[in-house]
């Protein structure tokens, strides 16, 4: 079991999505390569720079390509160079004289840049898969629970009631947000880069723009505004914004496990009989796949600043940059679009349990509302004094004890207005959701 | 001298950008909370919420509000809550009854983060503006430039030559790119958030969507589609942004630095007079503002963490990711636009040496173009044997000395077609720039 | 109110323990430069580098100095240096002849090291005070609690009690290795540097080692070793440190945060009257310390990577990474200070339920001792066959309800043990705390 | 080729050294797992926990395991769990009735932090060789180098000489000092834990802290002075120490490839026929060791904030931070022992050239040595009046050409001195290297 690292090991590999992990395997990459250079050669004969022959030759030799990778280790290590191996297992399977053509003005750089532009292409329209489908997961739990009255907190302490509705619409709405990032950063930064050794297109004849753009259209990219190999802002503003959906999954994903905790209870991630917490506690039931995503998410945001960092080269190329940014970039976007997918996969699959909610949302005795009680004595006494009022009697309760209603009543400032007040209603959680509903409608509307 | 802090401190605060300081200092900060209750009682008065005098007076009696900053510490520090002792500051100068009505169903995060919107969408004209600038310098230099020779460089090693036109429009696309992305950020990112406690604007008796809708057009800001206080992606796509576009000065700032070095002394950052380089060695011309840059972009770098994980936010509201938001924003816009501002210093000052850079693309005699010479062969024995031969000359010239030239043509595959190669024209590197002054006028065509 | 940033805002500068701040206050900052100057010349003098009525001098006119900010401000600006400008108001100071023979042959980075490593050394007594403090309020936490039962949890779900004590000896133990990490990475950190501006003494009269060995003895520092400018190494392995303990302070917080959850209630940061947890909810007892913590140690880690990547220099001097470690250093070690005497203080106010421990612990109904049954049905079935025994009855209990003893009672394997096994007695979980508390007694004797 | 990966896929495996690599397969963890079970049967047999025949029966047939990766696979991503399918495995390959008295009183996370921490203890001692190789290298270059001179440069310009040996004597002691520091972490980092399921020994019948010391001793570890499973402080000061030692490779690289830029051509990384540096420029000699370096480091100190953060764990057990610190690990201890080899080999290799060194320090016509001419100056007329010259002189013929001694020579200041001053002597690079040989001879010495 040679088997190592974050997208080989048996141990781990389960983690990621398959398709993507797919588009990024060693075979798939020379595949992209390949098909860089046999676009090459076909628009460079396209304008005449060389044979049509020699085009069509590569372009049908190169058709599913295998290379030998034992050879190919050998050969990379011996001359240090990532490319130029791959290059001759290549123009031996083309032969002379079309081998004589292939490469034609471009540099090693221009086919990994453009190779990973089109695996970038093909990952992202999984994402946006993936994103569409917990987008649908999450309406649906938005929908279902529009008026599920539930305890809000902020600081880990009981706040005022929202619906677990509310709570979800603000994850769709989140990841909705982020999918506009993401198509925005896609653009721009799928793009065909043929500028050659330092950009400038020296080896093309002063054809270069020309071919790129042909290259681009054959391959569905965009074409590279201006290709010098020193500037990584498209790819590391898209890496932003894949860490920064990452982030809200893994947000999300702790709101779950907080909600699942033995005390709170309220929700549980998807269970199978099989599914196994712990080697000696059999009752475990542990939210892993809510950890697999927190996991993931925290892989994928250590990543960003080596993209950012990598925006900052030297010269007119930097091979340091490229070697990290060439191996980081595909477990970045794998992670990603496993988060995406995790998310659907959790949100499809939670359970929610709305008496849990319910009885969470009533353990206060009404402490949870004490804010209705201030703003309905708000208009008789002014918010200040209300606060004040309601400050004293919240922080006697908690530390004397006994029923906060009970000790409302009997506050100097409150007794008066008793006739004008309906405490048992003020005090009633589910009847403070504010405009929880609406938010969940005005969301799922857009 | 109890100055102290990075913002503060008289042996840093001239790093930055005065305009952009002003924006956030305290004073600042506690004007743009007050203009946010300003609009918030105004915008209750218009729907009936609250009496229209007291909005009036409210907005009579906090403009230009002035508070005591020793009382404020002291209080801050005592209830352990930022806001809680401004507000009631405030409500002392209005005064009752209008005192009453301040503050009427918000939440602190809601002043909070309102306020720090207004402050962001002014920092950011001010970005704009020094990205303007710096463009239009760039602009400039690359227009001068067009066509002046220069040795491209990859790994530090000469690669093929260049324009240092092409290489400034290189630049100036990068930034041009950052401008469409920060405007493109700043979508989303300017928003007044009414939600109250939890976001479900429990305490504006069913119209507080319409409140912040309000609050929103007074304000020039966008209303938040759902204002939940646990979501940052606004901001943090935002900040990242920022990171980026000040991850390319950085980039600038270092190629600069690395041709500024003694050996090579290609550009020089601006000197004057007065500039002092060393305490001890009184030659030295320092590429001081260079430095300042660098410095600048990996502060503001080391942000980015921070706004990425504070997505991660717990419950319906997350005070610690609040604190250091609150804390990290202003120090991180302020980076940014000095970053731009200084690049526009930086690119107006710059001192070009053409002559330096025909003395280095000469150096090598030859090898810079040896591309030249193996598209040249291309034709003739195929572009894999060119390089073979290449190689064979560059690699023997580096070690056993010699003229790279004479060597050359020595070679039995070139010999014979030395009449139809004309290795003194292919080996001048002037004439191999490719299409480096098109793409320069590409660009600036943009 | 000009006040900003992190340090000097009145809204956050009360999280800061004030005795580190006043030692890297600017006038802090300048009164070490000064002292390192008055050692340097003193040194010098004891050698007969320099003339002893020089030194003198300087140690007279330099004691107790205070400079002109407005001024300093200005002339580092239009200098761009950070130190020349200070040299000079301390040469005016000493006047002729004495002001001829300051700073001799020493260059601006070695009073700045120098200086900083005085102030570090200074901080670091109070870092070593406060960690004190708080591993002494842990002890009596550990020992109070030694057998007070708690349910452990691991991935928030109940899985094996522990008693408090338990857990908080394993905080006292973390912050235990930290204290030794931070006194092993103090040795080689606080080091006087007068290697001048090269780091090869050139401008000592080939007497530099021994000058600087004299500056380090009055001072108090160790003598640097090879006083090269491009080394960060002590100072990255000092602030790793300082990170990592500040990391463990953000998990004890962390770990309090959850526990005072509404609805786990075990534990509560002190509360006193007065302290505020909402603007609007007027009941809200935030955990603000414990949030402040976390916060802190963000901030404190997000500093790391500058510190790490400063380790990455240029050339013989690097003014980038200076510039930006002379700027962080400060605030990096103020967080770590105000991170250990935060602890002090949530550990010596923490206010402990063992009720409300024993009421959740309660709650599963045995679940949480599953494995004491399992290893009592291991001897008579063998452990694996147990664990799924115990998996079967827990999950039918967890989807189906009812008692989890009852459902063990009737297991076809269970029964025909009964009268070897106390189910009462293996599902009391007070009783199953295994070694916890004798760990309790090995760390306070530790 | 479906391998895919940092540390599998064939495009960059040959970045890491083998023997390191060897260690993490999963193979070797599966190994290192079994190890661990062996000995905690054999601990507990010792001490008359589990029959002595099944600690046999275990120790027999777990030797040289080989596991089913497929169905492991399967199990895996089935139980959502990393090891309770190894378990299953291992427990057939004992049969009855051993496999009852496998992974006794454990839980996984105790099988995985110690079979790590063996994992750990046999990379830590190839690392230390490499770091000695490393030394040795560059301690045989400083020597050979003692006296070579070389211009020292700060911020990118000509400062001071210095010796070519006294720069990598700086290395050697920043690298001397990295190990010392590492294997100070060592100590408490590899350790046996075998606390069980929080920590507390809860099924170890009350001799758990008696298991885990045979334990320790058998596996030769340390044993866990307290093994809760939420503390990570251990390890992660560990991969602190790693990162910091891999920040002064990249450090040492980043040198070197300054010094190899073309204009400085002072030193250059080995290179062999067969290396090659572009596809399509055949002349390129890259230092493609040192780019690798740089990028291997960048890769480490990426990991750690993960490290850093993970010592913020919840509960007794946090199942997403081991997961990502379990996956992590493994690429951070073989990043840092690549890169300790990698600088032994780089520092082998080297190939250095005095006579570019020296012409490099002669090409400012002694502006280099402006701080000599100063303090000959400075006793006679004070150090502040003589920097003012210097200042005055170097500025002018910077601006205006010309001799640095001629404008010297003519200054008014010095015109007066000029019997008492060797002008020529003192602007003598060569002469002007400070101590730096006995630095060289202070650090090999050490």
């Amino acid at each position: 079991m040679d088997s190592i690292g974050l997208l080989s090991s048996v141990l781990c590999k389960h983690w990621f999505h398959p398709p993507v992990v797919a588009i990024w395997t060693d075979g798939a990459t020379l595949s992209a390569w390949s098909e860089v250079e046999v676009a090459l050669a076909a628009a460079q004969a396209e304008l005449g720079l060389i044979p049509a022959d020699a085009a069509a030759t590569i372009a049908r030799r190169l058709e599913g390509v295998k290379l030998d990778p034992q050879r190919l280790a050998a050969d990379i290590a011996h001359t240090m160079h990532p490319f130029v191996p791959v290059l001759h297992q290549l123009e031996e399977l083309c032969g002379e004289p079309a081998a004589a053509y292939l490469h034609w003005g471009a540099t090693t750089q221009n086919i990994f840049d453009t190779g990973a532009a089109l695996q970038l292409k093909r990952s992202h329209a999984l994402l946006l898969e993936s994103i569409d489908q917990a987008l649908a997961a999450l309406a649906t739990l938005a929908r279902d629970h529009r008026d599920t009255p539930q305890a809000g907190r902020t600081h880990g302490q009981h706040a005022l009631p929202i619906t677990f509705g509310f709570k979800v619409a603000a994850w769709h709405a989140e990841m909705r947000r982020h999918r506009e990032r993401l198509v925005s950063a896609s653009h721009g930064a799928f793009i065909a880069s043929m500028g050659g050794a330092v950009g400038a297109f020296a080896a093309m004849a002063g054809r270069g723009r020309e071919v790129q753009a042909l290259v681009a259209q054959r391959l569905g990219l965009e074409s590279n505004e201006l290709p010098v190999r020193c500037a990584y802002d498209h790819t590391a503003a898209y890496v932003s914004a894949l860490a920064m959906m990452g982030s809200t999954v893994e947000k999300i994903a702790g709101e779950v496990f907080t909600l699942q905790r033995s005390e709170i209870a309220e929700v549980e991630e998807g269970f199978h009989r099989g599914k196994v917490g712990s080697s000696t506690m059999a009752q475990k039931r542990n939210p892993g796949l809510v950890m697999n995503l927190t996991g993931l998410s925290r892989l994928l945001r250590s990543r960003v600043p080596i993209a950012l960092e990598a925006i900052v080269r030297h010269d007119e190329g930097d091979g340091a940059s490229n070697n990290i940014c060439d191996v980081t970039l595909p477990e970045t976007v794998i992670c990603a679009v496993s988060l995406a997918h995790g998310l659907a996969r959790l949100a499809e699959g939670l359970v929610v349990d709305p008496a849990a909610m319910s009885r969470n949302l009533g353990r206060s005795g009404g402490l949870i509302v004490s804010e209705a009680v201030m703003m309905a004595l708000a208009p008789h006494i002014g918010r200040h004094h209300a606060h004040k009022v309601l400050y004293d009697v919240a922080q006697d309760t908690a530390e004397g004890g006994g029923s906060f209603a009970t000790r409302l009543r009997d506050h100097s400032l409150v007794q008066p207005l008793l006739d004008r007040l309906d405490i048992d209603v003020l005090l009633d959680p589910a009847r403070y959701v504010g405009e929880a509903p609406d938010c969940v409608d005005d969301e799922l509307a857009r």
